[in-house]
């Protein structure tokens, strides 16, 4: 058997080969098979060691903030409470925050410890990359200037609906992103557009920190968020909000108050 | 047998019970017994689900920087990567940074998982106090205006040198708090002096986020940090820097290149 957590999966040795033969035992005797109806997906982390996030990483999100183009990356944090799974309610105190807004953002996955790797040597690092909807309460956000506390209420990191293992996603960095919130399409662009590419983003993250197998590193959003629409959209309860990469896949959550 | 880490141990139902009879057990039979002259004391909690940190919580902390007394507190968070234990090495790339600071910091142990506490019940969550040394890159801190990757190199988080339980300190908010690097005491002060005080800051941040056992909350530090002095001080290759709070303990660290 293999460990129960993703990340203790992924502080295993040689964990893909493992994996692989589970999978190929599974396919040929049906074992472990489940009835995706039946199911309720969880998030493929849940309690990674840190989620590094990436601010201001596609121009045009830049310019649309009225900020400058950032020198370095901008790295902030959610704490990991923050995860949630995909279809599951995105719920929130309205007398916290009355400004939720949505993020889609390429994450990923990191997959052996690593500090201090060279950019052309950083995604041999990374197990694979999933879905994150950076959801975000604005006005505790730019309230506070420290961006984490509006950043991590209880359910505004949905991951999922899996994750896709490195070799198995030809051009992480040539991936339509989008988010439609009731069907209606708010984000639209490609992870080609990234400023700081993941080479980049891995290699500067591990200069600072020692990375460690499942931590999650969101790489930024594109243009269109909720808060800098004229007039500002902000979700709102009973809103279903869908985040998605093309090659990975869609993470669907429904908001609530609560 | 009682559980392996921290937040395990403090997630144990009636885990103070079971700790006072391990506790009477020992000291009984001298079961568990150990030479404190031989043991490497580690930090008391080294993977807490998240380290919350709380920014300008001393006046005059408030006012060498130049800053505004804050309406509420200002969270901002470390990496766990970054915590080390008693009597470790500090160790940083002076590449990276040429300008690493000490702040002293009672530092709060959630014992229970909390969401939406009243100041009022707060205390009843917490399971004890502990010294941290929030070590701070100011290059890094100021440069990226969010704050955790200056706050969150490896080994930035000291921690201990035990953790003190909420019912062994009469007033955590009578303490003095002072840090001395090569034996010059250049932070001064007393926990009296907080801006927004324990049950005041616990319940705010159970507002935003579950707070978890093990969780740790750094209080903020009094005036007297270096970047702040006039020339400034920095940290340097081979200094020994001691943060102390009365009741609870001093810690001391050593500080290196590398």
């Amino acid at each position: 058997g293999l460990s129960e957590t993703m990340p203790e999966l992924l502080a295993e040795p040689r964990w893909r080969e493992k994996l692989d033969l589970l999978v190929t035992h599974a396919a040929e005797t049906g074992a472990g098979e489940r009835d995706a109806e039946t199911v309720e997906l969880l998030a493929p982390i849940e309690s990674p060691g840190k989620i590094i996030c990436v601010g201001l990483n596609y121009i045009e999100h830049v310019e649309e903030g009225g900020q400058e183009r950032p020198e370095n990356p901008i790295l902030f944090s959610k704490f990991t409470n923050a995860i949630t799974g995909p279809d599951s309610e995105i719920a929130w105190d309205p007398e916290l925050t009355a400004e939720v807004d949505y993020e889609a953002e390429l994450a990923l996955v990191v997959g052996d410890r690593t500090r201090r790797v060279a950019p052309e040597e950083a995604t041999d690092h990374l197990a694979g990359y999933t879905v994150a909807n950076d959801v975000s309460a604005r006005d505790l956000q730019f309230a506070d200037d420290q961006w984490v506390r509006g950043k991590s209420l209880d359910g505004f990191c949905p991951l999922g609906p899996s994750i896709v293992t490195e070799d198995e996603l030809d051009d992480p960095e040539a991936c339509s992103i989008w988010t439609e919130v009731n069907g209606e399409r708010l984000q639209d662009s490609s992870t080609s557009n990234l400023i700081f590419d993941i080479d980049t983003l891995v290699s500067f993250c591990s200069d600072a920190f020692t990375l460690e197998p499942g931590d999650v590193i969101l790489t930024g959003t594109p243009p269109g968020v909720g808060a800098f629409r004229e007039p500002p959209i902000y979700l709102q309860d009973s809103d279903t909000v869908e985040v998605g990469i093309e090659g990975i896949g869609t993470l669907t959550n429904h908001c609530g108050h609560d």
